[in-house]
């Protein structure tokens, strides 16, 4: 029997997708945040010749460096090179990198909101689509490969700070004087990142990433307000089957329960928590992705793999753990740590 | 019988005392972090004849914006105005405001550690002396005064980095590839905190908040390896009778536990964990302060009673709760509400 490409991935047993599903695996699965990225040469090889924003727009070349983590680092899953705000761009907001991003407009008011519109994926990102259709060629049957997006709160705090912020005082304002518009504006979000991911999907990611980094600025009372019932309907819109969902959100610690109740398949974790402290709160039915702090990358390698001996004894062998930093690789990291990191997991938990 | 003015103040039984050492109180003390500052006209108006740091050193300026929110607010306790950096001019750092903090000279090497001397507190900052002075005699019987510092790790990471920093690449390098100079340099503050904050109380300061701002950048298990250790020590060095000490650490809401170890009888919360969460984790032993969402007070006023009530309602009646802010008031707020703030905390808490 002949397998059809399709066929063949689906027989393929990757230690990455086990982990997610919370099934045993041979050694713990690895991958880093930002692995593709300004902290390796041969990115930065490729980078000099175009800017950031051109570089999520040519297939080719984001094929090319989401490739490079994986052969320099070993890591067990790859993750489509784009930003978080690739998307939104097509809604109607002129995007510029400064080096961080700058939305012209930020969104204060209805109007703005109602002329907000949701992008044809097909029309408005298809070279997201044609680097994901590009990469499971070249990845065949060595690693999956993930897509991700900003969660919801994530990108509607760029959209109405209009950049990245200390305080975030303009959304804060929104949420609490003008709940109805934050709404509104949320909604629309949800929907856009719905389609995003399950077009995603569609193209051939094995599983999806939500990032809510900024989904932490807030008390747990109002992450239960004004962000869980967003992320639960855009997770609940989205066609899982076969996909694992990890949702991220920084500075969640001490509301895990609730980031829980978001419905995903793993949750994503910083470094302000110990691992077996997480998994206790998490319970068995989740699987965790995390969480050594990135600055221990700059470490000498022997304290390195200490540490990485302690995330995985504070894990204590349980299924479903996918090994990663708490936040993206920094981009002053030595890649050889980055490396040896990698080879660390896979040696020390080895079965 | 004539009472001296020190045996007035001993007989005065402010709430604030009261509920740092956990005892009841007829209603729920309240103050804000950085109470005195741009928020308020009256500040502006003392401040645009003078820069930060000559503020800060000019007794009678710096009493008077530490008088300023007693009046305006209504707020349960003072706190001595000043910057934690201070005292760290003297030990032999330049130190200019950029707006935000700027180190010339940041802390790199062993001779630069073994360079740095223990101010004489009389000599290097009688300013700070003064200042508690005047306003002990401002206060007598109205508001206690509280004294504070930077913890030893906040400082640290301010004389490494030489200034405000995102990843603290610099600090966390040292921490684990040089940690004999980190453990050099952090005795040294640990020793420069100790003297700084008991000339406080020994001036007059009724209670010492320790801040630890950048204390939850780190992992659990580097806090208790870098951290804790140095706050034990000074908390221990404090003549601490009848002075409660507060320790405040931005971020360390899945940590607590380790916190609750340092030793302080006043936990400071921010407002990424619930309040009757952390009373769960900390127990009944220790007193805490917090947490209100600074950005809250950008709400509607309804809005801001509503959550000044759910916090009340997390503490549930158990002594040993000062309601203040998760962080620093921000510049930007309108003072009136701050001011319903505080009223609605007296006029809710009342039993």
């Amino acid at each position: 029997m002949i397998l059809s490409l399709e066929d063949h991935y689906m027989t393929v047993e990757y230690d990455f997708l086990k982990a997610c599903w919370g099934q045993p695996t041979e050694r713990t699965p690895v991958w880093l945040m930002r692995q593709a990225g300004r902290y390796l040469p041969q990115y930065m090889e490729v980078r000099k010749n175009v800017t950031f924003l051109e570089l999520c727009k040519t297939p080719e070349l984001a094929a090319e460096v989401t490739i490079q983590p994986i052969d320099y680092l070993g890591a067990d899953a790859a993750i489509l090179f784009s930003d978080i705000l690739t998307p939104v761009e097509p809604m109607g907001m002129e995007l510029d990198f400064n080096p961080g991003p700058v939305f012209a407009d930020p969104i204060r008011t209805k109007a703005q909101i109602d002329a907000l519109r949701i992008p044809e994926m097909e029309e408005d990102v298809p070279y997201v689509l044609e680097t994901i259709k590009i990469l499971r060629r070249e990845f065949e049957g060595r690693v999956p490969l993930i897509g991700f997006a900003g969660a919801p709160f994530t990108l509607a705090c760029y959209m109405v700070e209009g950049k990245g912020s200390k305080d975030f005082a303009q959304i804060k304002r929104m949420m609490y004087a003008e709940p109805e518009l934050f709404a509104a504006l949320m909604e629309k979000v949800v929907e856009m990142d719905r389609q995003y991911l399950n077009a995603q999907i569609v193209a051939g990611a094995q599983a999806v990433q939500i990032f809510d980094t900024w989904g932490g600025i807030v008390s747990p009372v109002d992450f239960e307000r004004f962000i869980l019932p967003y992320v639960q309907k855009l997770i609940n819109g989205l066609n899982r089957d076969g996909v694992p969902v990890i949702y991220f959100v920084k500075g969640s610690g001490a509301m895990l329960d609730l980031v829980k109740k978001a419905g995903s398949d793993v949750v994503g974790l910083d470094w302000y928590i110990g691992l077996n402290t997480a998994r206790e709160i998490l319970g068995d039915d989740v699987a965790v992705q995390g969480n050594l702090d990135p600055t221990v990358l700059y470490a000498p390698q022997p304290e390195i793999e200490a540490q990485v001996k302690r995330i995985l004894d504070e894990n204590a062998g349980r299924p479903g753990h996918i090994f990663n930093l708490g936040h993206g690789i920094l981009p002053t990291v030595p890649p050889e740590n980055a490396r040896f990191m990698v080879e660390c997991v896979h040696r020390l938990s080895q079965k």
